[in-house]
């Protein structure tokens, strides 16, 4: 008998699980166990020319109430109804897949508690960094280590414009427009472009390591819109590539803190190195020291694989995987504020550019001159 | 009720498993969902001084014969006992996590096809890359994906003697003296220098990736020793990083070619930037693109990392992972030889070095000249 499962959103990432499910069926049921049958495809829209034109519904309800779909892949993006039609989906003890960072920012613990209730999963790998399998090595492959600290390029598009400004020497405005020519950044780039992106993901990622919720309003977010192709170019002269780096550690007192803010990155680290729109996320755990992962953050294709691969484990795991979840936060006391952050920064006024010797915090540093920058440590 | 475990070998890797264990044992209970307990450590030699000199035996059949015992770590290395006492803990039904690379590349069939049947499972993270999490994101993540090619930096001794003939302009025999003087490299590096080791982990990676069997002996192996400081210079003048490579693609045929030579890397590919001691698997799927997985491929905490990690997944999973498997290959139709192995390369004549205009077979090549080299593809 087949796994029967449904598509919510038949956008960019679900067309592509769609056609990716497909493409590539045999290998997929391969790997899954089981025969694999799409039942339907939920969009408001029509596609009556697609192969697939039966599958589609405008009723959530169909897929709801039937029980033979046990996994739904959900591919709408924002908060409602994907939240709502995701819970519904949960309580029924149907398994969900799903491509959406800002529904699991915001409302992941309520969705993991009600899979864990039902001994089903709910599944996010595509939430971050698209095609790089971060989410399973983070809670598997990792599973013996005590990580220290994760430090993450999580926006492609804040990354290509950074690599333009850094190679062709392109002026921020330049760069943008350049981005949003060749499709990798909205009409309106405000998430992109201020960190927002960045912090939904570098949330999931906390709270998935540090096993709390962490809220995108507890993290301090700046993103690169001020950064000035000087101080790119000074950074790349002492050794340094200036990169939007979402990052979360672990503080001596027991409590973590994320931020997202450009950062110098030595070029002796490899994070250095990933350009372009790719992403990646570099891990500190007491035993394995540093690794690393990288590929393309988004794109229809690369995300879309990751949601499939969540959609065979998910038919494969019959009973909830308890070990890739975390807790409500109710507050968040484990949550330091900026005030705790201290590194060494690299500092503009108009005499000159320098790196502070000592270590301060942001207050400290601002007062120095402009363009304060945090140097990475990890 | 705790599950009980043994770890055959206290050696770099067997020590390090006992004492990751008991440093991170509540966050590994935790993660395992149960309370756990090392029952034996199997060693020859006695280490009274240890907090757990209580548990060690020189007797494999106290582990083999103890039904309590539902999981094994072997770190012992080489073919034998190791092969004997796997099979016969799988025979048991007791499952395995090994950091053995030769016996999973020699072997791996034959023990893979015993857990099936036993219904246990043969985990080997920890045999290829070390630390990084490469086994579980190929067959696990990537699960949606055709792949089209792996590349892997897998061998720490190499890249660290590639590196220092690059970054510091030493000679091979120097570097390779700086390697055993750092503990790097061991007293007869051949199994390193020689490619050996890597061929091992391009076998199991090959053998996972495309579901059969592939053993070293058909696999054209060449290693570094032959390499000179004037051609990593040359090569860097060009825009290329001479690193040893470790190559599996899908031929047109349908057949496989996994080789393991000196390649020209160019700087824009992401492998380039791997330096020191550090490993990377670059892998090509068809939905993906290029993911890279990047870390540290030795040592004892890394590797044992690893080890405890698949412990900890074998102690969740009590039936057998088939996905992560592969068939017995009596005969190796599948896999081709060097001498269809086509690229552009870089050769040096007594009057110049270049990069060929087209591809061509390695015999082709080495008539242009000396040191032929091929280009990385991927």
């Amino acid at each position: 008998m087949s796994v029967k499962f449904a598509v919510l959103g038949h956008g960019v990432v679900g067309s592509g699980v769609v056609e990716l499910f497909y493409k590539n069926k045999e290998s997929i049921e391969k790997r899954a166990g089981t025969e694999m049958e799409l039942k339907y495809i939920l969009d408001l829209r029509e596609f009556p020319d697609t192969p697939y034109a039966d599958k589609f519904t405008k009723d959530f309800n169909d897929i709801l109430n039937d029980d033979e779909v046990t996994s739904v892949c959900e591919c709408m993006g924002g908060l409602e109804p994907a939240f709502t039609f995701v819970k519904s989906c949960l309580e029924r003890g149907k398994s969900v897949s799903t491509s959406n960072k800002e529904l699991v920012a915001e409302k992941g613990d309520i969705l993991l508690a009600i899979a864990k209730k039902m001994n089903c999963n709910f599944f996010f790998e595509a939430s971050v960094g698209g095609a790089i399998p971060i989410i399973r090595p983070l809670h598997k492959c990792l599973a013996a280590n005590e990580i220290s600290a994760v430090s993450g390029i999580l926006n492609g598009t804040t990354n290509f414009i950074l690599t333009k400004m850094y190679n062709d020497k392109m002026s921020f405005e330049d760069a943008l427009s350049l981005a949003q020519k060749l499709g990798y950044a909205e009409k309106d780039p405000t998430a992109d472009i201020e960190g927002f992106d960045a912090c939904r993901k570098i949330c999931i990622i906390s709270s998935l390591v540090y096993g709390k919720h962490v809220y995108p309003s507890s993290v301090y977010t700046k993103g690169i819109s001020q950064i000035d192709l000087n101080d790119v170019q000074t950074a790349d002269s002492m050794g340094y590539s200036i990169k939007l780096i979402a990052n979360v550690r672990k503080l001596d007192d027991g409590r973590i803190l994320p931020v997202v803010m450009p950062m110098l990155v030595p070029h002796s680290n490899i994070i250095s190195s990933v350009s372009d729109v790719f992403n990646a996320v570099l891990v500190d755990g007491d035993a394995v020291d540093k690794v690393m992962f990288y590929g393309r953050g988004a794109g229809k294709f690369p995300t879309a694989s990751a949601v499939v691969g969540d959609l065979i484990d998910s038919v494969k795991h019959k009973i909830t995987v308890f070990s890739q979840s975390w807790d409500s936060a109710e507050n968040n006391d484990f949550v330091a504020g900026i005030d705790s952050f201290k590194a060494k920064w690299y500092v503009r006024d108009n005499e000159k550019s320098y790196i502070t010797d000592e270590e301060m915090t942001m207050s400290e540093a601002e007062m120095l001159g402009t363009a304060a920058i945090p140097v990475l440590e990890q």
